[in-house]
């Protein structure tokens, strides 16, 4: 398929990411649910049978060069050994050939990378169903979950960088002539303006949402003319292998060196993501997980004025004020609580409640005592639900944060709701547990101003609203935040709160008591992360997202 | 005057503005003629009477509360004390201010904030005479250029920063109800994105061009919503000044706090720009200036996260291979070399020639030393002429930039063209002298590969045209470079220019040989500087230099 051909078939698609991008209504370009009626109706089964091959084999689809040495150490949380295998390319090896892949690629016009990356991500997209396997089984996301993050929704968020991208490289022409009258005279410059793509782009992957959280700065880096080196997180490869593999093949059919694109995996024991953030070579880091590896990132890359999009953690609030449906609201909390188990970087951990109680608008007050009851009570109803319950929890990725579970109890804080082993249908050794939530005293802020990333929440009884909210703030300012969530029926404490919130520089949700929860950002509409506290300062996809990717400079002939 | 009707009147000219800013053609809002048929046939009179009132008395424009203290050090290079004195205020005070007024400026539309900005600029814009005179008489540019440099390009290049500014923060909606469809039912989300300013925009100002490197950042940081301080350069603090007390009264004159913009005057003895730089409030740093102080900044700076534009300092090269018209080219050149006595980041230091000699249209070949004859001559026709010759030099800022020219002459290099002191008609004290042009041994790169800011410049003998292009392209690497410059007429000798130096980050002019020169860079067409290699990060003004500057936050309520 020839370049232009692509260009006239992705037309539509960018336009439509353009324009949504722009309006900010809802715009999904792939549909989220996993339906055999959208997907086809032999692809769920045909996604499970490609998983259940590709176990325990090596993963030999990458067009990455032959590799004596191979590395594999992923575990499924549903418990047993993936025993796959990817080949391990060293540092040298990898930024030698990314160097040469980016003489190619940077000569690409934007509208030419942005339309052979759309056709990628279409073909990629015909295995939504085994990357949904293959990130349940290395996240530990249940099925459905997996299946949108790491495809629809994560799809939809590149799909964004590469639109957000596209339009900022394209926003002045690339090509004048400029004549400047002087008087009777003037003089002609025939001017060109060049995309400059600043290097090698790396991005560390974390083990909890290794496409979602990869695929915004690998694709912005790829459409921003630079080669990309994907450091997978050693326990949740998979996934984003299926993607790289496609995308190279998509650059592969157009005659582009598919090393534009590459997979460094590495092992626990052997790490290569520092000796990648230090090379001279490497210019621009996308990073998601843990703040002490971030901030050693940051430390490392930003005196070289490297560009750095970091999204590291946060504690994120709610405060619930008055509600219009006690019951609707407590069941929203408590799905945010529940999804994935807390293991979303968005997910709520500290629920803050005045001691004045909370105002219904059928007049009742629910007294702290009665919130608390009745979020344990909604938690119950999601968790013992056979059908929804365990893949709406599903598995804890990594054995510690199970084990925080345990140190929250040692804090010997009162218990609002116990966190119990949960069974996940045909995993019998899944690592599976129930969400613990705890009274915190309010002047504990050095437990709950932590993070505890899992299963874990705090309620906090605070004097007041205004307090609450304080409170939240400070939070931000001091941890950071993805998200906060705020119930008031109150429009002047809506106003009130959103400044100060705003302010200390997190995103505020209010009211949600419906299908939309406060873990989840919409793709062209939500901007994920604020990018404005000490949670990180990467924000899918605002226009900074992309402009720390190139330089643009000018050619000036004398006509 | 209502905000309503300064959006209403600035439209058209935010419009041109955007417009020019996409299309890149030549478009200047101010004429850059100081003539009195445009500014008014008394203008240039009234300039220079309001400038002598000035001189030997307090700037008591500016509307920045009252301070014990007053700091003034400003010299004349044409040889006297300007005897100016301005208030003092100190760090902590600075701060307090500008977050006060952040309050509301914040919260203002980017469209209101661009409107009253505008505003500011035409109104700042009838004293470009009295700016003309007080930049002469503090960076010791000719009066011309002065009135250029700091009136109408400057402005242009601020009434730039301010559309992108506009346009970057309006290129999505600020609102929008947002509805899914889920089967069925639908879920609907009102939401509202608000622009966040980072905090506090530090600009540090150099002395050779107050205005002009100062007032792109000083109006980006404005229009994204950050409080600006202006920490001037002690030795030309009086243009700056105008403009900011201008711009204070615009402010005021709406509403808003003037501490929006604050001045802050130091001295050399006792500077205040790195607790500036480390204070925790200051968020923003745009920075002009020796490459020395830059790396502090930057060393101090870049770890915190702050968001830094750097303009330091570079080495810029010439190449000439082949011309069509040697005296027209080398005419082209000398004029680069001698307009402000080379102080300018953009001028040129370094001029290749291949051995082999080069090449003219007509046939002739002239050898090196024919070049080195032809250059010398052309720039004495230029400083010997009574008329072009004293204005086009000006006078030297800085004693030790005119020291620079005997520690040249300390090499022992054979000179090409000798300095010598130029007579500035009406200042006998003018520090004024002519460029003076050595032979550099090609392999003496540890001198012609370092910056000799002022009138100094080295002609080199290289192998062939690649190899020079090839030495530029690392010296570019090396040391950075504002501008390049080449001159050959063969196509694919182009071509192959420009992909090196391109590569290796600078811009690049083609045989430049009538009415622009290579230090001259237009707003709206030619970005300033790349910020793609060691000379600074910074770039007047594409989109990357306003997104740095804000951060934009999303509210989401349950509708």
């Amino acid at each position: 398929m020839s370049l232009a051909s692509l260009i006239e078939r992705h037309a539509p698609t960018l336009a439509a990411a353009a324009e949504a991008n722009r309006t900010r209504t809802f715009f999904a370009h792939w549909p989220e649910p996993p339906s055999g009626k959208i997907y086809g109706e032999t692809a769920s089964a045909d996604g499970e049978a490609a998983f259940k091959a590709q176990l325990n084999t090596p993963f030999t689809r990458l067009l990455q060069g032959a590799t004596p040495d191979a590395v594999g150490e992923e575990q499924s949380p549903y418990g047993f050994d993936l025993g796959i295998t990817y080949p391990y390319t060293d540092v040298d090896t990898l930024v030698l050939r990314a160097n040469h892949a980016k003489l190619t690629w940077a000569t690409l016009t934007p509208l030419e990378r942005a339309s052979i990356l759309v056709e990628a991500l279409e073909r990629a997209s015909k295995h939504f169903f085994e990357i949904g396997f293959a990130t349940q089984h290395t996240t530990g996301q249940g099925f459905v979950m997996a299946f949108q993050a790491s495809g629809p929704h994560a799809f939809d968020r590149a799909l964004e960088a590469v639109s957000v991208a596209l339009e900022a490289q394209t926003s002045s022409t690339d090509a004048v002539t400029w004549t400047k009258p002087m008087g009777k005279i003037s003089v002609t410059i025939e001017k060109s303006y060049v995309i400059r793509p600043k290097g090698i782009n790396l991005v560390i992957g974390c083990s909890t949402f290794p496409v979602w959280n990869t695929v915004p700065g690998m694709f912005a880096g790829l459409a921003t003319g630079n080669p990309v080196i994907v450091k997978s997180h050693p326990g949740a490869t998979y996934p984003i292998a299926i993607v790289i593999a496609e995308v190279q093949r998509a650059l592969a059919d157009v005659g582009v060196d598919p090393h534009v694109i590459q997979l460094a995996a590495d092992t626990v024991g052997a790490p290569i993501g520092l000796d990648l953030v230090r090379h001279h070579e490497v210019r621009i880091i996308d990073y998601t997980g843990g703040p002490v590896f971030g901030a050693t990132v940051e430390r490392e890359a930003l005196p070289l004025g490297k560009t750095v999009y970091t999204e590291k953690a946060g504690v994120n609030c709610v405060v619930v004020e008055s509600v219009k449906d006690a019951n609707a609201a407590f069941d929203n909390i408590a799905f945010a609580l529940s999804l994935y188990s807390g293991q979303m970087c968005t997910a709520p951990q500290n629920i803050f409640v005045p001691a004045t109680g909370v105002k219904v608008a059928d007049g009742t007050v629910l007294a702290p005592a009665d919130v608390a009851r009745l979020l344990a009570e909604r938690i119950d109803a999601l968790v013992h639900n056979e059908k929804a319950g365990p893949g709406t929890l599903g598995a804890i990725q990594n054995e510690r944060t199970a084990d925080r579970v345990g140190e929250a109890l040692d804090l010997g804080f009162e218990i609002i709701r116990p966190s119990a082993f949960v069974q996940q249908p045909g995993f019998d050794q899944a690592r599976s547990i129930s969400p613990l939530v705890l009274w915190a005293p309010v002047d504990r802020a050095d437990v709950y101003e932590r993070e505890w990333f899992g299963p874990v929440a705090f309620m906090v009884v605070t004097e007041s609203f205004d307090d609450a909210v304080e409170r939240v703030a400070a939070s931000v300012r001091a941890h950071g935040a993805l998200t906060t969530l705020v119930y008031t029926t109150d429009e002047r404490k809506q106003d009130a709160a959103a400044e100060a919130l705003v302010d200390a520089g997190a995103p505020v949700a209010f009211n949600f008591d419906s299908f939309v929860w406060v873990n989840q950002s919409a793709a062209f509409s939500d901007y994920h992360g604020a990018g404005a506290n000490p949670a990180g300062n990467a924000t899918f996809a605002d226009i900074q997202f992309v402009t720390g990717r190139y330089n643009v400079i000018g050619i000036r002939k004398q006509a």
